[in-house]
């Protein structure tokens, strides 16, 4: 493989670092949502958005890059599946803010920061594994980290939800409560998606 | 390749437009079941289900098809996802029919019936753009188009969300008019899928 | 095909086999968990639970064997969604049972049992079938018989679903029942999901 094709290949790794690190904005951003006062998050989620829609142009980019190219670095359509899980994981961080602005929620459970506070670990890590796509070294810790915190993160979920639908009186702030609960909960499902097909190729290429 | 076998080049293509032409059939009783009274939803719900149980069958003959061919016109996987996809499009249509009868709701929301319209578009748009799937031409037009209507159903579904979870205080009520709102939402979120699978079709044969 | 290949080919299916024959105990402590007192279910849910991850460690496995084998005895990509299925069919059934647990709902409905009862007969199917995909013989009465039961759950959930909406005055317990139906009838979608992989491989390798 010559130079020009090695140069091509990173630029593949170099967009699915920068769309992961999006995912690390974006989920600060929610952070910052989940613990400001309601007058404040309108302006919080717009910013998450704008991440959003960023992320959004890139993944497209890169799906026309991979569906553009004679080769790939990798399996054509291993690459196209991590840009899809990617975006995932970007779009329902981006559906959790939006529903906590739009149910204005005065109040979240400790546990919903608590699953928030996991989602930005998750972030972090898969930014820092994408660039180590290249070669395919180093990323066992990542998936295994994801995992560990994937089960830690379905404790958290299972203990909120049944303090949710248990213990709150008005059905209205229950439906509200559970409906961000799930989608935070998705979101970290997504990454653990994510990180299963990086172990698989990793797997696969060694 | 020989006359015989751009004839079953060609059925492929057939199938298809049959299948998304049913889309239009489908939704257009929808629309009417939307507007209808409560006691006339039922026959138009069991229309709609006999228009899926169709699409159903057809679906599962360009399967077999797909899987019995020794050549597809197109990559065979992708072949599938289109039939899929189409699939899933028909299937939350006709979900979300079932959820307004089973739920007996007397008055739908002005947004549910702002994304029934959609739907309509989007399943004329979709019909329209399988038959081009043959030349794979012309069909930008087509998912640029789709993009554009998702992205004014997103924003009729969060304000229809909000003004159902916000504004009613009938907790049953709140429950039943969410899972329909939502459920068309899934159901023109799946014709956007459809778009972007055929986009990255056209770019890959292109 | 040498002697070493064939034991090879072999072991892919006495790991689905397996994986499947769990799908068997688990559904079996799901039957128990449903029929059992509120002070009983913890523990069965703790048994299911370990079923689970038994399940899960399996799955591990056999991807790891699918994704280093130079030749597998089916189409890579279809071993990979056979197990992927089987495990949606195991993790909706636990959660099924999890939320069962979670929500505390001290009487089940008798169509929540009955959709209980279709998932064991699906779990029973799906277990005898796997065995065959070695030979890819004697599989349609698996499928078609899948078929036939989803059909029968899908009109089960629509009058569960039903019932609980319409019928129950308090909005909490709507939220619970309603989840559990659901779930359950999720994971007969997958079991229904599964059947349909199969077809389409024994149609494509016939």
């Amino acid at each position: 493989m010559g130079l020009f094709n090695r140069r091509k290949d990173e630029s593949f790794f170099e967009l699915l670092t920068e769309i992961a690190g999006n995912l690390i904005t974006g989920t600060n951003l929610l952070s910052r949502l989940v613990k400001s006062d309601l007058d404040q998050r309108d302006g919080l989620r717009d910013e998450l958005h704008v991440v959003e829609n960023h992320s959004d142009d890139l993944t497209h980019a890169f799906m026309n890059k991979v569906n553009q190219s004679f080769i790939t670095p990798l399996d054509r359509d291993d690459m196209s599946q991590i840009a899809y899980r990617l975006d995932d994981c970007m779009d329902l961080t981006d559906e959790a803010a939006t529903l906590i602005v739009v149910y204005q929620v005065d109040t979240l459970t400790e546990d919903i920061l608590k699953q928030v506070e996991i989602l930005e670990k998750c972030a972090e890590l898969t930014a820092e594994a994408m660039p180590r796509l290249k070669t395919l070294s180093e990323l066992k810790e990542y998936w295994v980290e994801i995992n560990r915190l994937e089960n830690q993160a379905d404790r958290i979920y299972m203990r909120a939800l049944s303090a949710i639908v248990n213990q709150i009186s008005d059905p209205i702030q229950v439906i509200k409560l559970k409906d961000i609960t799930e989608r935070l909960e998705e979101a970290c499902d997504a990454y653990e998606h994510l990180a299963a097909l990086v172990e698989g190729i990793a797997i696969k290429e060694s």
